[in-house]
């Protein structure tokens, strides 16, 4: 069977498909409908239906109560969706509804943008601790924090209570530090090294390749002006 | 009728789905099947399969074939796909048989490490100039190039055959700057500002959301945490 009971975030007991059966585009959708209902919210708009807000993203009605419908049943007969009430839950299934504890690894050119970004903390992302492999860079302060060996991993995830990690190291240093991370009790990594690593299936790995966001870009400029009618 | 006819890669004419009917995901795992068979080719691999391109990203040979099926007939019976001739193709279809000239928009940390970034380059991207709002960093030198002032946008877009422009200024700005990038002549946009864009439709527009990223790293750890049998 492929369902689970879960107790739902309304505290109902409800059928559940186990998380690897939630399709990861419906996932990524879920961050969308954040972004677009927090912008509803700002326009303090209350209430919003799924088609209106299917249309603000480009997507049917039908698109949004499916992918919503997998984590629970938010919408209010004659009402859709309270803004506020949407917002809470999908932060709730997202797990952004608490801090999360992050750490850096490499404290290079990526590694101090990635520092200075204001999008993380607004997003509940608090980074708690900087590392580097290179010992001339150790012991230096960057932003609050003086720059750790690698060799002070698991002592800082587990002081820091880390859950998350970034890897911003050059692509060949990638894989070792990945090994690190895990070995060191991280369950979730973004990688922003421009190299596929491996990680046991029971870590979670989300890979950010900036060349292939402009490799996507070049082909939709590309493509649609070379196809000819013939 | 869904379909109008293309000069294929091969010089072949053939029947070719409309750019806009190619779905998102498929033109995304190009990029992937791009890294493997590059990986591959590292390796001294000549030919490879489907089945053996699939199982390297977790996708079955069918997902494979029909992907790239989309652009072309690129299998040999008996042989399978020639590593270093479908790179060729698939790097033709992406439009990264060619440099593209970029300009980036926001010399701030953000804007520092994007052009620090090594992967740009080897992909096919060449950063070609630096634009910023802020008139205290007008002239100074990023890199190898004086950054410029928004107003010289037009002028440097057709000097320097600038196609693409990356967008890495605060949230507030980002839409001034793509409407500006739009006005200008860009036809592709890879926005890193932390807020969703509108541009016409006859522009292509990719972002790179961070907190996004991490959000979807948060779901994987926090709900596979969660969920629990009952």
């Amino acid at each position: 069977m492929n369902v689970i009971l879960k107790r739902s975030i309304f505290g109902k007991v409800m059928e559940h498909p186990r998380p690897e059966l939630i399709p990861n585009p419906a996932v990524r959708r879920l961050s969308l409908y954040l972004r677009q209902l927090e912008a509803f919210q700002r326009k303090e708009r209350r209430t919003i239906s799924s088609k209106q807000l299917g249309e603000s993203l480009g997507l049917t009605d039908a698109q949004v109560r499916k992918d919503l419908a997998y984590f629970g049943q938010f919408g209010h007969p004659g009402i859709g969706y309270r803004v506020e009430d949407l917002i809470a839950q999908v932060r709730k299934i997202l797990g952004t509804d608490k801090t999360w504890n992050v750490l850096l690894v490499g404290a290079g050119n990526l590694g101090r943008a990635l520092m200075a970004y204001k999008g993380f903390e607004k997003k509940g992302f608090r980074l708690a601790a900087v590392f580097d492999a290179d010992p001339a860079k150790i012991g230096k302060k960057q932003g609050p924090f003086p720059i750790q060996p690698l060799s002070e991993l698991a002592a800082t995830i587990q002081s820091k209570n880390i859950r998350l990690g970034i890897i911003a190291v050059p692509a060949d240093h990638a894989q070792d530090v990945a090994d690190q991370l895990v070995g060191a009790g991280l369950r979730g990594i973004l990688n922003f090294a421009p190299v596929s690593i491996s990680v046991p299936s029971d870590v979670a790995l989300t890979a950010v390749d900036l060349a292939v966001q402009l490799e996507q870009l070049s082909f939709q400029v590309n493509f649609t002006g070379t196809v000819t009618a013939m």
